[in-house]
């Protein structure tokens, strides 16, 4: 799973995006779609506008989806589910998704679906802007292998190839970088994605119960206290699978690492205000980028 | 405060302890002292003893104090009780350190003390075997200096000189990583730990009720869980500086990111067993270091 990825194709996502949209919002709302997913896709990709349309009546200018919005989470689903996004006529999620972020003038991080690509399955997010253009897509890099006697056992690489490179997009309500799931597991990425100017991660997740209890609040947390931004988490609604039980807990995390809003585990949708003033206001407070001692870290990599 | 380190500092530190004492320890017992700071050094000293002595009585192999546990968290009072350990007949915190190891035969990470070395002032934990040598100094890298209006502003650096290299230690009960306070905030120092073989990382630390509430466990659990290693921290109980109030709640955590034991604010020893398969069993579940993706987190350096 090490393909190779080279740091001019991240460089080269985050420029394509910034030339086409510039932006200076300082204060917006976001929504997370926190939905039940079922085993029939018509039914999903009809919950889920339906959600965005909720968030949007609310005041939303960014929408998440969960992670695997228009597939039940098991091996069994994922091929079946599967959609060419090169095919766009063909991609009834992603004329959905498109149509929906045009019509409401807004950008949405469309969680993710199974994606179908050059005889591989990927995980994958597509994020679209008010324009109803697709503006990038992220490909899940780290795949959900675990076994754990007696709690639990998954192995996503069965069913989908890893994508090999970070997601950076420039957006009508700023720079946002982009992981599913297992993502959030890796600090390293959050860091990356710091680096490079995003001032949002988004994480669309399907934490299981074992895990997500013990985890799901403590990773999004910390990866937002330690690269001060903010972080917004959407899962499914634990009734979405019976296969496999799913913790919900959508989440929006300030630059501090407070929980802004937050829900429980059934169908909802999380709407909250996203402020970078407070990104500047913490960094100042706190630098902790001008506190790193890279001269000392850099020896883990040699 | 980037002053140069190099790998090899470490791998110094790492192969002069391997080679003075292996280890093949897999479960023990770990006590944690989170005593009641004064600004009497000698009732300082004397509440140490005791409570390194109770945690042994409860069967404490490796014993943590907390964060500046001789001396009130103050710049008022870091240069009065600082001692210079290189005169080590001079030092009445290295003689208590050093006879309880010898006397118990445990290994004791000894918080952290105010260090006076060639006319600089350090934030030093020194680490003693169980026959009563120092066996490293772990000096704090990582300074506190916040201002966050309203809320929170200490400026350590005011009174302290950054250490400039990381510190690992082969002990009786394994290898261990020293981290203080602060240090805990950096997640790129716990991994350098977890990838240089560390099993516990201590961290002696005074977290103040503000970000001790937010944060404190939090961090740890995050630092555990990401590099599947347990994490212990120590803290003065909360009445020990009137200026600077102590959040307290020392704990152990587990490699899955679990809280194993931790206290309240009151002063207490905090006794909790580390056993070493956990550790084993995580990473063979889960093997978080195998699906990490170094190709794409370099380019952060870049």
């Amino acid at each position: 799973m090490m393909a190779s990825s080279t740091p001019s194709s991240i460089e080269h996502t985050m420029l394509v995006a910034s030339e086409q949209v510039p932006s200076n919002i300082t204060k917006f709302k976001i929504g997370l779609c926190q939905l039940s997913v079922t085993s029939e896709k018509n039914q999903n990709l009809a919950c889920a506008r339906n959600l965005i349309k909720a968030a949007v009546e609310c005041g939303a200018r960014l929408v998440v989806l969960p992670e695997m919005w228009n597939c039940p989470y098991s091996n069994d689903y994922f091929a079946k589910f599967a959609e060419d996004f090169e095919n766009e006529d063909a991609s009834p999620t992603f004329s959905m998704l498109s149509e929906a972020a045009c019509s409401h003038g807004i950008t949405i991080v469309g969680g993710s679906v199974p994606e179908s690509s050059d005889g591989q399955l990927y995980n994958t997010s597509c994020v679209f802007g008010p324009d109803g253009k697709l503006k990038t897509k992220h490909r899940k890099i780290h795949l959900f292998d675990i076994e754990i006697p007696g709690d639990i056992t998954f192995k996503e690489s069965d069913s989908f190839a890893a994508g090999d490179k970070p997601t950076i997009v420039d957006t009508d309500v700023g720079r946002i970088g982009i992981g599913i799931c297992h993502d959030i597991r890796f600090p390293e990425l959050a860091a990356l994605y710091r680096e490079k100017g995003a001032r949002i991660i988004c994480y669309p997740g399907a934490f299981n119960i074992s895990t997500g209890e013990l985890l799901w609040e403590v990773m999004q947390r910390a990866r937002a206290a330690d690269n001060q931004l903010f972080v917004a988490t959407c899962s499914p609604s634990r009734d979405s699978s019976d296969s496999y039980a799913i913790w919900g807990h959508s989440t929006l995390v300030g630059p501090s690492g407070e929980i802004i809003a937050t829900s429980g585990h059934e169908e909802t949708v999380v709407v909250a205000e996203i402020d970078y003033s407070k990104i500047e206001l913490q960094r100042k407070g706190l630098p902790l980028d001008k506190q790193k001692r890279a001269d000392i870290y850099l020896s883990r990599w040699t």
